[in-house]
């Protein structure tokens, strides 16, 4: 297993959170590298459609990855054998990031010479979106097996989003969850965001997120 | 569909949460109200587990539930359809209930003649786990699609739990979800606490969870 380099993070409360967010924003947008906050439940697969999508973007962009956990470095030591430049963040209990945090993760890291950054943001659909980490753009993991009416339970995850995500379509026969009503949904809390399914298992529509993301990333 | 009663909770920054927590706890065993506080991931099947256990508990036992949620009122109105006391508490974006917002939910319930609330706590493995709200026990359900390693990553949540319910178990074949590993990871959290696998949408283990919930409320 590979040693991973564990960050244990800091909150700042004198700061205002916005105001780092933007200078975080800005300094990233110079250095012409592409920050993605990934948000999603517990479980929604987001480690595993990470390093789905470092495996195909791999050759082309430099990648670096900041997993946030409360504990433990399971999914850290996951990414980094894709190759990608990857580090855990400890929160301390805490339930999401903020700019600040965001901001010493990157700074351990370190982002000289990358070309985009994910940032797995704590498993929690409240509070990460509660809170700018100054990255470029916000997505959301939504899995099939949580239902499809989530963007009427959780809505400010769905206002911050700029795609939503939904993982595991692989087991829609086994779930009641309809993908017209959950896009329905979600353009109920966000009209005109992007929604794609994926089932980061399968490897079905991961070619379309990628799309996405160099779109994202080539602004 | 049925018209359900909303209360707009109010946090209350200023009383001791744990101080609070035990004046309700206090009161409500004078009262005899057993409070179950239901916890999990957003999406892992609180109120369909919950449907489930009225429908085989409510001959025997007078049932009252208050559902939290951020926004919405799906599953207060799916409570109402069993026949049980329900209201829905709006948290008004929180992202988890303490000790004063419960409160304020009991006394716009009214205890009186209920043997049994449960408490749906806002969907999040994080932060209901850190205030006590007067409950006489905790439950918290993990669903088999969310995975295995949900102890190891989410620690507060499992040394709170009294008891861990191990949701959708009719779907195991087609995920990567080791129920020995589980237990184990569990055990390291909170050494002792029962684990008990159900499936809400078959009935499979439902007889479990309700004679566990039987023992607690008659001691």
């Amino acid at each position: 297993m590979s040693r991973i380099e564990i960050v244990d993070l800091k909150q700042n409360v004198l700061d205002d959170n916005d105001e780092m967010a933007n200078k975080t924003r800005d300094k990233l947008k110079e250095k012409g590298v592409f920050l993605l906050n990934l948000m999603s439940s517990p479980g929604a697969g987001k480690t595993t459609t990470l390093v789905k999508t470092i495996n195909l973007m791999k050759d082309k962009y430099s990648i670096g990855v900041m997993e946030a956990d409360i504990d433990s470095d399971v999914d850290a030591i996951k990414i980094a054998e894709t190759g990608a430049k990857s580090i855990q963040l400890h929160t301390g209990g805490m339930c999401h990031l903020d700019a600040t945090m965001t901001e010493q993760g990157l700074d351990a890291l370190g982002t000289d010479g990358l070309d985009l950054v994910v940032l797995e943001n704590v498993g929690n659909l409240v509070c990460p979106a509660e809170f700018d980490t100054g990255a470029t753009k916000n997505a959301c993991i939504v899995s099939v097996p949580e239902g499809d009416d989530k963007p009427l339970k959780y809505p400010l995850m769905f206002q911050v989003a700029d795609v939503v995500i939904v993982n595991k379509t692989d087991v829609l026969p086994y779930f009641d969850f309809d993908m017209e009503a959950f896009k329905n949904n979600v353009e109920l809390r966000h009209p005109g965001i992007p929604v794609i399914p994926i089932s980061a298992k399968t490897g079905e529509g991961m070619d379309k997120l990628v799309e996405w993301l160099e779109q994202q990333i080539s602004r």
